[in-house]
């Protein structure tokens, strides 16, 4: 094979550009939609792939995507790389002590969260593997075992992230919902690995009973003397090498050596990196700035570029099917459902709990989506169960965080950000007493509700003088609870100088937020109030805000002020 | 083409993990030396390569290392986009604002520094282009232009380094030496992309003029629209994406675009790359924390990958020359010193700060290396040419701070963790009380010093009595000047209830440092207590020390407390 040319290397970084510039922006969209990131990224593939772009413009689709040379192993080897540290990053969350510090409820939920998908799946595609997909180069068994696995797995960053958007993720309910989850991902990849093995058996690969072995070895391995030695060492990588560089390189390093120990055994090198994850990610070594650093690199532009060449793949529409589909998204959403709510049942816990554990462990998301790859590539499903299993993992997503609101009665609670209009941004008040402020301030929030604002005025004004609404830390917040409105309004007035509005803490406040709530909603008002508060008790932020020129600016300042760690839920 | 095999994917994740783990584990070698990770870096290739390992070994190295098939096509693939990446964060350290800002003298310092190496440079390469190994397959003048610009680059991440460790940093005299560093990177790339342009005429690529003509544009375009454009981007991307996510793809699609153009249009995709980090690091919306993160992802992983993959290429104990690499050296240096020493002498700087310029701008480090690998690519020079400008980059880079420090008599400050040995870190202290605690460390120092304990002993407690050294902030530092000694010894005793020093805020001292000196040392004392009191003046840092278990933990903690964000100097 010759080496690449500059032409080929043009191809390579501009395919490479727009997958991940149209994966990051469609990721994005779909977040917006508080909706996981990855179907956004795996859209992008379907775009630019035999889905979309052949038909419509193949000489552009065969330019940007050559078939049968360099460009294409080179594509081929990155993605694998990116998924390789998917893993990795995916098996640094996996934290096993929480499964048993969450005792009984969290073992029951587990286990028959993956026990009842199992037994129906192994029974399903016992009875019709050719109906569901059975690719026809694997034996029957293999197959029902895989399709009973991939029924059982779940999705932990999903799962993870709705429970922070309900406010559970801290609950009891939530720490049963994230142990069960981390068991069965654990569980799940164990039975897919093994089913691997026994594959091997089939194309006259290794011995079985050789990779199986090894196999089990490897996870117990690194589970026990793994874990201890990855342990053992961090400290002394964190005090001997350069910070972050060794920690950095040592945790890739060791996720490519076991994701090559897993590939040369006949299993996928994925594997190795996700048992890689699990020794380093329990390690209370590993600083939270390096897990961020890693995460942030994986989340945001290996995996993006992982999932949207899925979509370059195959043709989705050409091998959709809807009786597959419906078949297995029934199955899917039943058997997980009805194992871990009678699991969580079983152990006590109330009816509506129990349902809402098992819609929180309904979602599948990425985890289903690589295993599918998996096994597509290792021939053991169609195109078009293939094709099901994705759209199962998307809508099992989709659906979780919406079931179990409606389960529990729950809402997310209302952040004022969301509340406020471009519009309702007046930088710099020209007012400079308290009276005058709300006027100017009443006189936007009418610009933007239609309300009238000597109506929003007076209310504001009578509840003010009722209690004055200086916060402190150079926070005001007068408010009112009006008729006639839909949804609450917040605008926010910056004044250099300060205004007097009686704060305890004797400061003029600088930050004034106006807020207008619904009189017949009674939760919103505290919420936003209480999300004020929260936001401006940072010192940093508050400093920020008086140097924003814009209310893009603003924006900016507001969300860049967590290092979020997570890369979205997935 | 094929697909990889199981076994090529196998062969490409471990390659990747050996060349990163050597590669990052010599690089630390180098760093414990105070020398660029680089060097430890390329002589991991050299080791993996046909230098070493094929001649020892050469079953491991062509399994490890195929030629001619995927994995090949692969690792080639990773490196381009390895050095694509490490251009943008060299890149995003160029400000150009600095250049102007340090007026008259940095002006004289980057013209004479460019002009009179290449002046020379092309002079000697005119005279003598057979010897100095100019490839067969280009025209003289061109050999001489390339020569002349590898004469006049240098390395602003050494230089920087260099310029820190000597605490010159921020010095007037360092300011200068960064701004004329940043224009002589930034020209010097200039006139190679140029040079690149006018080899297609000779090979027959897209027109001489488009190449150089569209060069000029993409230059013009990201320094000026380009520039703004980013400017204005940014702030949207983070008010409107989620963070880090979205600014870190934008930058990276960002890049690969650039390469793809610059690299379409005949030149190297570096040169695209590095232009838009040019663009990106101006702009002060790019948040320190992205920054961060992507030049610590970028140094520790991609950049080790790429200097490996140099070693890799060809023999270089076959190619060394003994002849060439000296006249390199000798013109290289030479022409270095003398140009930027008598701009700044010209520009009315003492001749002391002149030469020290002068030595501070001979680093070449990782930018000769890829000049020279490009060259090679493109087959402007011999591969003897290319090991002496290797060696002439590393010894240049080696020297610099030592030359520097001589010229100006000046030695980088000490910091009290050299001086603190294992055996003297005592946690916890016996001790309740102050003089028994000096008692305590005074053993401790005269266990690993020699001297007598009670010598020890009766001079801290005598410089006690005139003054305790309750620094407040629960640190103490007890010290005495000691004959006998020739270099410092620092002991920490660590309390858990506290120890009455007498600090000015009355808190009792849980950190307590005793510092023996010797007597005929001047500054060693001060630099010490300077150390210490800057290090615990961080809160986290005083709340970590009392939970550390152990000297490992202890420096573990001091070394990741700071987010380093440069991956170390090139």
């Amino acid at each position: 094979m010759h080496a690449l040319t500059a032409h080929e290397i043009t191809v390579v970084l501009l395919s490479l550009g727009v997958m991940l510039a149209l994966a990051r922006i469609l990721g994005e969209v779909f977040r917006k939609f508080n909706q996981p990131a990855v179907i956004g990224e795996l859209l992008a593939g379907i775009i630019l792939g035999p889905t979309v772009l052949r038909p419509v413009w193949p000489e552009l689709e065969h330019w940007l995507f050559p078939k049968g040379g360099g460009p294409e192993v080179v594509l081929q080897g990155i993605t694998t790389v990116a998924v390789v540290l998917f893993l990795l990053v995916a098996g640094m969350e996996v934290d096993l002590s929480r499964i048993f510090r969450q005792g009984r409820a969290a073992v029951a939920v587990s286990l028959s969260g993956i026990l009842v998908p199992f037994g129906i799946g192994l029974t399903a595609a016992w009875v019709t593997p050719d109906f569901l997909g059975r690719s026809p180069e694997v034996q029957p068994y293999i197959f029902a075992l895989f399709f009973a696995t991939a029924m059982s797995i779940s999705a932990l960053p999903v799962i993870a992230k709705t429970l922070m958007d309900l406010n559970l993720y801290r609950s009891d309910l939530g720490m049963i919902v994230i142990a069960a989850a981390i068991f069965d991902d654990l569980t799940g990849w164990f039975i897919f690995a093994i089913v691997l093995g026994l594959m091997q058996h089939d194309t006259g690969g290794m011995l079985i009973t050789s990779t199986i072995g090894l196999t089990i070895f490897f996870v117990a391995f690194m589970l026990t003397i793994g874990r201890w030695l990855v342990h053992w060492i961090l400290p002394w990588i964190q005090a001997k090498t350069s910070w972050p560089g060794g920690v950095l390189a040592f945790a890739l390093a060791l996720a490519l050596f076991g994701a090559a120990f897993t590939e040369s055994i006949g299993i996928h090198a994925v594997f190795g990196s996700f048992m890689v994850g699990v020794a380093l990610g329990d390690s209370p070594h590993l600083r939270d700035r390096t897990r961020a650093t890693i995460e942030q690199f994986v989340s945001f532009i290996f995996a993006p570029l992982f999932f949207a060449s899925i979509g370059l793949r195959l043709n989705f529409l050409a091998f959709f099917d809807w009786d597959i589909t419906l078949v297995v998204l029934f199955i899917a959403m039943v058997s997980k459902v009805l194992g871990c709510g009678l699991g969580a049942r079983h152990a006590g816990m109330g009816w509506r709990e129990s349902w809402a554990i098992g819609f929180g462990m309904n979602s599948r998301g990425a985890m289903e989506i690589i295993l599918g790859t998996l096994a597509l590539e290792f021939r053991v499903i169609t195109e078009r169960l293939f094709v099901a299993l994705v759209i199962m993992a998307i809508a099992t997503s989709m659906i979780s965080g919406t079931a179990m609101q409606w389960v529990l009665q729950r809402r997310a609670p209302r952040r004022f950000l969301d509340y406020l209009h471009p519009k309702g941004f007046i930088n710099p008040l020209q007012a400079i007493e308290r009276e005058e402020a709300i006027r100017e301030l009443a006189r936007a929030a009418s610009g933007i509700s239609g309300l009238n604002a000597e109506a929003i005025e007076g209310a504001v004004l009578k509840r003010e003088r009722m209690m004055p609404t200086g916060l402190g830390l150079c926070v005001a917040v007068p408010h009112a609870r009006l008729h006639g409105m839909n949804k609450p309004l917040v605008c926010l007035g910056i004044s250099r100088q300060g205004i007097e509005f009686a704060a305890p803490d004797g400061e003029p406040s600088q930050m004034i937020f106006l807020i207008l709530t619904p009189a017949d909603d009674n939760g919103a008002q505290l919420e936003i109030l209480a999300d004020i508060s929260r936001t401006f008790l940072d010192a940093h932020v508050r400093q920020g805000v008086m140097q924003v020129n814009g209310f893009t600016e603003f924006i900016a300042l507001l969300r860049t002020r967590q290092a979020g760690t997570l890369g979205g839920p997935r």
